[in-house]
């Protein structure tokens, strides 16, 4: 089985019209898909209006006590059911979760690294793949916000790429995945101010030397590590591309976006 | 097959001791179960945290759209994770859902009354039955939050109970269902004053006659009328009773609480 398992990123999920169109385009992909959302501003703009401070060591957020209801809340209930709702608008069925619905995704709170207590963050441990595919078999289309569980009755915080990335290879073991990330350039950029200078494809050797050359962003780089792990962890390909280029790229399968090759 | 359905309010979603008591009693209960939870004072709590204020008109609360916002992400994220996560702690594989995921339970806008326009408040238009069989015999247990969808992509709130009973009458086609309501007193009071003056049984007469006679209180009369509609539409049995009393009637078969009988 051809499997897509399709990360969209906050910058689409912020825009109200964006998300409606790439909703809609999702929904008439002819194929067994996952959809994996992140967060967007929503949450760090409930956070201010509830008086909650974002906190910050070393420029990364803390996901503290607070944080965690906050994203509980938004991630796992306004965002996911504002996206469940479209697709099942559009007829596609939707059913939304998290890590914890089902066992899904299961997770341990990072440890303390150099000081740094990173709060309810988790590092995924386990994936239950035939879940999900039982879910797919069954005509259901799963939608999965970054959020986790530790198995103690604790929520965690995960990056929606680390999720996107884990549950692909997990499911690579039971079918042909196939995992796009969406967001709001046209793929990789050669040139950062020309938005038209997509690299096409990546291998791991041209990735060493693209970061070598400074080509590739600070941003880039975990969201191409884990890409690249996830191929050698036997998913089948990993492209990234732009929101709009979804149509084009499942349905009538052309070559557009960067794709990550081994 | 047996199928339980049982239905917990928000007083005991407020007391997060007895909510984990109650949590940890529901994941040994030793049947296919599901657990319809009710909203609790949070909703209320955030919303005057973000400044939004109750709308009532002649005493009914009205969903606006930021009301909406709230309960969408209060009940069907943060509050429904809390109880799926400390599920699985227990070993109870639960999968949160609302109504629009796979499209369980599909509603309409409630129209307008005598001028009310209730806002963003649905009543219940059809239950995919099978679609919650099929979970349940995965070994899965769905906790569905008091959400539901108009299939135009707009999220509705629901009434708890109103949600328990019309899950209770689609299953009733495909399993022997048996409905317990679950609060904060052990059943249906004859004296208000006297805690201990449980009602045993209420048949549709004697219900008319503790109506008549102002034994049944305001509250309690939608939960009811509600039950016996359950029953008249092939529900095997409905119970009211406290929270604390579940091991007692699900694994022990004592007689607690209310029972409601045709």
């Amino acid at each position: 089985m051809r499997l897509y398992i399709i990360k969209i990123g906050g910058n689409v999920i912020d825009n109200e019209q964006a998300l409606q169109k790439f909703l809609s385009e999702y929904a008439s992909l002819n194929a067994p898909k996952i959809l994996i959302h992140g967060g967007g501003k929503v949450a760090t703009d409930i956070s201010a209006g509830l008086g909650i401070e974002a906190k910050m060591v070393e420029g990364r957020r803390i996901t503290d006590a607070e944080t965690l209801k906050i994203v509980t809340m938004v991630y796992g209930g306004l965002i996911n059911k504002r996206v469940v709702a479209s697709l099942q608008k559009h007829t596609c069925n939707a059913i939304g979760l998290t890590g914890a619905d089902a066992n899904i995704v299961k997770a341990s709170k990072r440890p303390v690294k150099n000081g740094i207590d990173y709060g309810f963050v988790g590092d995924v441990e386990s994936v239950q793949a035939p879940v999900l595919m039982n879910l797919l078999q069954a005509g259901l289309s799963p939608v999965i916000a970054p959020l986790s569980h530790d198995g103690q009755g604790n929520m965690l915080n995960i990056n929606a790429d680390t999720m996107a990335s884990v549950t692909a290879v997990a499911l690579s073991k039971l079918a042909e995945v196939h995992l796009v990330y969406c967001f709001e350039l046209k793929g990789v950029l050669e040139n950062f101010e020309d938005k038209n200078s997509v690299i096409a494809d990546i291998t791991p050797d041209k990735y060493q030397e693209l970061k070598e050359k400074g080509i590739i962003s600070k941003g880039m780089i975990p969201k191409l590590d884990n890409s690249f792990d996830a191929i050698a962890s036997g998913v089948a390909s990993v492209r990234i591309c732009h929101a709009d280029d979804l149509i084009a790229l499942v349905n009538k399968e052309e070559k557009v976006g960067t794709t990550l090759r081994k």
